[in-house]
C-alpha cells in the first residue's frame, strides 16, 4: 500500500488471504516517497517467491504501474478513494496503463476482490486453492439465498 | 468478445498470444444475446483446459462479470469504446464489480495488455513463459531507447 | 434487488406497489452470486404471472441486464448509489444496454418511480389501475399546490 | 422526436416497430418550441389509442419528462447524442426524473431498444406480440452464434 | 422552485431581493407535478408585471426550460444539488437548452447570484437599482479587503 | 470573444442580433492576453451605452467572470468547446462563479441562445423588442410544426 | 487565497514555507470581488521581491489565471474543493489555461505540494534551499520506511 | 516524453524554448518501459545542469510523478490526450500527486505553456530571460489587439 492510511481498506484483502491460507506480506511502499524500496521490492519479488502483487494507492496512484514496470508478475491495482474525486483519479491512474505494462485493476476500494483475484491467479496451477475458491463461491450463493429467505419472512410481516 | 464488431480491437490480444505461443480460442459470446452459451463456456472453461478468460465488451459491458460469476478462473475485462461516452460506461461496468466476484480490468481498448496480463498470470507457474515475458519487457525497453536515439538525431537536424 | 443492503431504497417501491394494490414479490437475487437462481427467476417470470420486473443494483449493476437476457417481460432497472462514484457506475451499467436487450432505467435511487413505471406498464391494459394512476397524478398536483399555499403564508410572515 | 435532426437515430425504432407490425405514429414535437402541441399530444394520447410513447431528444432533453407530466402512459426516453458532452447531458436530463413522474430511459442513441421496450410493454397483455419478441430474442442468439462460427473459420485461416 | 425542499437554498435569493427592495413572489411550481399551473404562471408572467423569473430545481431540472418555453421574459435557472451526482444532472438539464429557448444559468446552489443576476437584468433600465448594485459591488470589495486585513493580523501572531 | 478562433461559433449570435435590429459590437478581448483592454471595456461598458455583454471563451474560460467583476451590467457567458474535454472545462469555468458576481451562462456553443437571452434582457423594458421575441417564438413553433408535417408525408411514403 | 474560507487548506502551505524558512505573505485577494487589488498585487509582485505566487481558489477559480495575466512570475494554482463538484470545477478552471499564460497547477487541496513546488522553483538558483528539499525528501522516505516497520509489527500480532 | 507519438504535441514546447534561447534536451523516456533510464535521468538531472524538467505523457501518465520522485528540480507535467477519455485520465494521473511530491501541471496538450512555465521558473533568477517573457507577454497582447482590429474591419463589411 502506498500509505498506511490505506490500511483500513487493505485489511479486507489481508483477511481474505488469511482465510484462504495464502502466505502473504504487507508493506507500506510508495512510488513517490520510497521509489528505491519500491523498485527493490518489485525487481526481486518473483525470486523472493511472490506469485502476485497487490498494489493499493489513491489519488495519482502510480504504485501499481511502478511495480509492474519492474516485474513480470501479475500486479493487481486496488484504487483507494481519496478525499475528493470519488476515487476516479486513482481508478484512471491505475487502469489506463499504456501498452506493454498491464495492471489488473479491481473496483475502487475493492480490497476483498483484490485478494480473491490474487487467489484465482494462484489457483490456475493450484487445485487445492481452486477448491477453496469453489467453496467460497458456493458460500456466497448460500448467503445470498439465506438473505432472500430472510427477506421473504420480512415481507410476510409487513 | 461480446460482438464481432469488437474484433478489430481484440485482434491485438490474439497477435500477442500467438507471439508468446499461448494456445487460445476466440469466440463471439454475448451475456445478453447468448447467455446460455456464455454460461456453458464459463462453467466448463477450467475443465476444458483454459487458464484465463479475456472478456471484451462495450457499453453496459456485462460479459466479464457474467463469466466470472460461473468460474473460479481469473477473468480479464477489456473495456471497448463504443460510439459515445469515451468507453467510460464499459470501464465502470467491468471494473466496479461487487465484493466476491472480481474482474481483472485493463485499460479501455487495451487489448495487447489483456493478452500480456493473461501471459503474466499463466507465467506464475510457467518459467518458460516467464522468460518470454522478460524478453518482451527488455524488447520494450530497447525499442524505447531506440526511439530516443532517433529523436536525438532529429533534434540535431532542427 | 442484488443485495439486502439495497432494501432501504427498494422499500419505497414496495410501499407504492402496495398502495396501488399491485401484487408483487421481493427477492434478493444476484447476477454474480446466485446467477442460477437469477436465471431461473427470469426464465419463468412470465409464466409465473409476473408482468414487470424491477431490478435494483449498485456498482457494476448487471442484474437488470442479466434478467432481461432471459425474458421478454419489460425489466425496469433501478440504479443504487454505492459508496463511491455517486451512482454513475450503476446508472451506466444499467442504462447503456446493447441493441436487442433493453432495460427501462429510472433515476439513481428512484425506487418510487420504478414502482410507478411498473404500474404505468401494467395500466396499459388495466383501466382500473390507470384510474389509480390518474388519481395519484392529481394528488401529486394537489400536494404541490398545497405546498405553494404554505409557502405563501410563510412569505407573508417574513 | 424533439427535432427532425433526430430522425436518423429514431428511424431504427420505426423499423423495429414496423417489423413487429405495431401501429405507430412519428412526430416532431418540441417541449420548448411547440409546448402547446406537445401538451395536446400527451393529454389525449391514451384516449387516442396509444399504449406507449417514445420521446427522443438531445441536450437538455425535456421532451420525455414533459410528456410524462401529462399522461399516465409509460413514456420511454431516448437520449440523443448532441455535438458535445457525449450525450451525458441528454441522458441525465431524461433519466434523473423527480419522484412521481418516471421516464423509462434507454441507452444513448438506443433507438432499436426503445422500440423493443415499447413492444415488451405492449406484449404484457398481448401474447401474439410476446411470441414475436421470443422469436426476435432467438434470432438475436442465432445471429450471435453464426458470428461465432464465422469467427472460428477466420481463426483457422490466420 | 420545483419543490419546497429547495426553499433552504432559494431563501438566499429572497434575502438578496428584499435587500435591494425588489418586489417579488415565491412559488412552489413543478414542471412535472403541476404543469398546468407552471404554464399559467409563465404565460401571464409578463402581463402580471414580472420582469425576470428565477427557476430553481434539482435532478432532471426541467422547470427553467419549461417556463422559458411559454414566455419572452428572461428565465434564470438555479441548479439545486440533489442527493447524488453533485448537481451535475441539474446543471446540464438547465444549461444545455436547445437553440431558440435560452435559460440564464447560474452556479449549482448559487441562489444569491440568481438574485443578483435578476437585479442586474432589471437594472439595465433602472438607474436607482444600478446604483444599489454598484454599492453592493463596493461592499463586496470592502469585505474582502477587511478579511485581508484580519488575515494580516493573524499572520503576525503566528 | 477571447480568441478570433471563436468567431465561427459567435457569428450565430451576431446574426441573431442583426435580425432583431439590436445595435452591437464584437471584439476580440482576452482576460489573459489583454487584461487591461478587457478591464477598460467592462468598466466603461454601461456608460458607453451597452445594455448586456456576451462573453465567449473556451478552456479555462475566465472572460465572462473577468468582465462581470468590473461592471453591473448582466454578463452572458458562452462556453466554447475546445479540442478536449467536450467544453465541460469552459462550462464549469463560466457557470460556477462565486457568490457576488453572477454570470448568465448558456449552453456550450449556444451562440444563438446567447443573443436571444441578450434580447430578452433588453426586452424587459423595450416592448417593441419584446414583440419581435414573441414573433420569433411563434416562428420557432411554426417551423417545428412544418417539420412535423414534412415528417408525416415522409412516413406515408415508407 | 480568493476567500478567507480557504485558509484552513492554505495553512498547510504556510506551515511548509515557514519550515523551509522561506519569507512569504498571505492575502485574501479575489479576482471577482477585489480585481483592482489583485491586479496591483500581480503587476508589482516581482519588483516587490516575490519569486513565486501561490493562488488558491474554488469553484470557477479564476484567481491564478488572473494573476498570471499580469506577471511573468510563475503562478502556482491550488484548486480548492467547494461544496459540490468534488473540486473538478476549480481544477479545470485553473489548469486548462489557454496558450500564452500558464498556471502551474497542483492537486485539489494540495496546499503542502503548492509550497513544495514554490520551494523547488526558488531552489533552482538557491543551493541552500535545494539542500533543505533534499533533506525533506529523505525525511519523507524515512517516515514511509518507519510506517512500513510499524506495519510489520502489526502484521506479526494479527 | 513517454512515447515518440507525443512528439507532435511536444514540439510546440521545443519551438518556444528555442525562441527564448533556452538550452534544452528532448528524450523519449518511459516510466513503464525504461524505468532505469528514467530514474538515471532524474537522479542526475540537477547535477547535469538542468533547471526544470517537462514530462509529457498520456493515459495513466506516471512519467512526471516518477521523475519528481527522484529529483528536487521542479517537474512540469504535460498531459497528452490519448484516443479515449479526452485526456482526463492523463490530467488526473499527473495533477493529483500525493503530499510531498508535487508536479506543476499545465493544460491537456498545453505544450507551449509548459515551455513558458519552464521559462518563468528559470526567469526567477535570470533577468534577461524575464525581459524576454515581458516582451512575449506584450506580443501576445499586441496580437490580440490586432485580431480585434481585423474583426472590426470584418464587422464593417458584413
Amino acid at each position: 500500500m502506498g500509505s498506511d492510511s490505506d490500511f483500513d481498506v487493505v485489511s479486507d484483502a489481508l483477511k481474505q488471504l488469511r482465510q484462504f491460507g495464502i502466505p502473504h506480506e504487507a508493506h507500506v511502499i510508495s512510488a513517490h516517497r520510497t521509489p528505491i524500496e519500491a523498485q527493490k521490492f518489485a525487481v526481486s519479488a518473483r525470486e523472493n517467491g511472490f506469485g502476485v502483487i497487490i498494489a493499493a494507492a489513491g489519488k495519482a496512484a502510480h504504485l501499481a504501474g511502478f511495480l509492474a514496470a519492474y516485474t513480470t508478475l501479475p500486479v493487481i491495482g486496488l484504487p483507494i478513494e481519496s478525499s475528493t474525486m470519488d476515487g476516479l483519479d486513482s481508478l484512471l491512474s491505475i487502469v489506463q496503463m499504456p501498452s506493454g505494462v498491464p495492471v489488473a485493476t479491481v473496483a475502487i476500494g475493492g480490497a476483498q476482490n483484490a485478494a480473491l483475484l490474487a487467489a484465482q491467479i494462484l489457483a490456475v496451477s493450484d487445485d487445492e486453492l481452486e477448491e477453496k475458491l469453489t467453496v467460497f463461491k458456493l458460500s456466497l450463493a448460500i448467503k445470498t439465498i439465506e438473505k432472500d429467505k430472510a427477506l421473504q419472512e420480512k415481507m410476510q410481516n409487513i
